[in-house]
């Protein structure tokens, strides 16, 4: 059974053979070049464990696997254009390295690049797999959209982030288990549950993160801790915090989100003080811990063997940090 | 059988019913703005008539035809923030009308429905649809990307110009024509004379449109005459003046092309005057004419009966402009 370093060794001698250099040279060096950036490939990681559940034959799934990674980088590409952000995994944008009409033209074609990736399946399994990814992909816009209202507007529910995080983050995770199950001939009933497995442990990702940059050990968190905090995020944290009926500390809350320039750490251990006495971390910790398990009862579910489940199993625990 | 008018009329119906209208609104309302803003709606009624050659089933060609507009809408949104154009069709751009974000957003979830649409089809004809239109996209970009690397580049060949337009507009003409025919379950050999009928048509209409600029009857062009000369524009017709060996030509064109802030009517007459003298009004009325007549050679080996092609016939002799 494929572990999670075996998928990632195959997505990434894949990733390195993908044929992105042709001519016009500005419209695919953008795309080889943030595809060689790197990160966990959990999308198509996802995908190839998902469909070694049901099937041996790895190959089958390698180039749908790879189309959900390229679809998540033109994500990527495009939010950052849209989010005016600097820098993506420590190394310039490609709007900043290019310009902003490369950027989008060679997001374009990421986009077109990875359908091409997902359509090189089995003729039979074709109509379900493309259903599925335009469907997913639609919602990623959604979910981009509404996150970028949520900026603007002055209050957002606890209802309306969830809904969001769902369609921008969860969705294509959910997505990538289900299209591997679909590669690996499994029943309709296994990709359902896939598909949910993937679609809860994909919104308690997003809201483990949102705990994390406020509540993680420094030495174990690689990014700085309170950064949604310094820019007023609208977080699960901050919208939790936000809703809340304690208005004496909802009204020193937002005084703290409306300083200008005030000093960073005083500014988060503010915040943080304020996010103690609501219990908003452990109100958190729950939510996560609700999505996880209901997500893995959906695994428990798929109706095969426990052992081949083991290896999946594993790679998503350990993307549960239990351990903060 | 099917005329353009009866073509053009299911299709305006049809995009009337595109359920765009979903929320977030910011995502989908300029997609309906821009489809709303009306054109010939060529692409979809290619596609219409083509599968009419072969079929009676119009129904079966709606959907595929109808995201070959999607798509072409989709493309001129993108292009016109590239291009930082205000308006389109008389109306201000997506942009500019909402603002830059909205527009890439609103594009890329326009591009997802256009795939959403051209996969509506007969499972066993998928395959095929979607690997030809992923290729045609893929080159659609890739001439937008030419396009923008010409207005920097100091010379341009004929040989380059030529395979820009034949990627920027030719293969989407070519492929709705191509799609239409796999729709209407021709055979292998009726797909490629048809996609090769629209590539040289899909040429010869885009000489054309570079030829009239500058030598329509003002009557009857509903442009500006002179507008590509005025933004000296890497027109056919520049690149054909600018390679010519009259180096006294040459020189006094570069002349008129590094003036800034002249008098427009003295340009425009001036560079008219030079075209004459190297005669790059018949160098280009050839060319026009060579590709059409070889996309209509192509046609008449489709193997149908005549009385079949009348329409489709009539409709692409109605777009080459014998009298200028």
């Amino acid at each position: 059974m494929l572990s999670y370093s075996d998928s990632y060794s195959l997505i990434e001698r894949n990733i390195a053979q993908l044929s992105v250099n042709s001519r016009p040279v500005e419209l695919y060096e953008p795309i080889q070049y943030i595809l060689s950036l790197g990160g966990k490939r959990i999308r198509p990681c996802l995908a190839l464990m998902a469909h070694n559940l049901f099937s041996e034959q790895i190959s089958d799934a390698i180039n749908p696997a790879l189309g959900l990674e390229v679809f998540h980088n033109f994500t990527l590409l495009h939010d950052d254009i849209m989010d005016n952000a600097s820098k993506r995994r420590n190394h310039d944008t490609v709007h900043v390295k290019w310009n902003e009409n490369i950027a989008i033209l060679s997001g374009d074609a990421m986009m077109i690049l990875a359908y091409q990736l997902i359509s090189k399946t089995q003729d039979n399994l074709l109509p379900r797999i493309l259903s599925l990814f335009n469907k997913t992909a639609l919602e990623v816009c959604e979910g981009q959209q509404f996150d970028m209202n949520f900026e603007k507007q002055n209050t957002v529910t606890v209802k309306e982030y969830l809904n969001m995080i769902r369609l921008k983050t969860a969705v294509l995770i959910a997505s990538s288990l289900a299209i591997g199950t679909i590669t690996g001939k499994a029943k309709k009933d296994a990709i359902e549950k896939m598909y949910l497995f993937g679609l809860n442990i994909g919104i308690g990702f997003q809201l483990q993160d949102d705990y994390l940059d406020v509540y993680a050990q420094p030495e174990k968190f690689g990014k700085n801790i309170g950064s949604d905090i310094l820019s007023n995020k609208k977080t699960y944290l901050l919208i939790n915090a936000l809703s809340s009926r304690n208005s004496k500390l909802v009204k020193e809350l937002k005084q703290w989100m409306d300083i200008k320039n005030s000093d960073p750490d005083a500014k988060i251990k503010g915040v943080k003080t304020i996010y103690d006495q609501l219990k908003i971390g452990e109100i958190t910790e729950n939510t996560v811990k609700k999505y996880f398990d209901k997500g893995l009862k959906y695994f428990q579910q798929v109706d095969i063997p426990e052992t081949r489940k083991e290896n999946l199993r594993s790679f998503v625990n350990k993307m549960i940090i239990r351990d903060y």
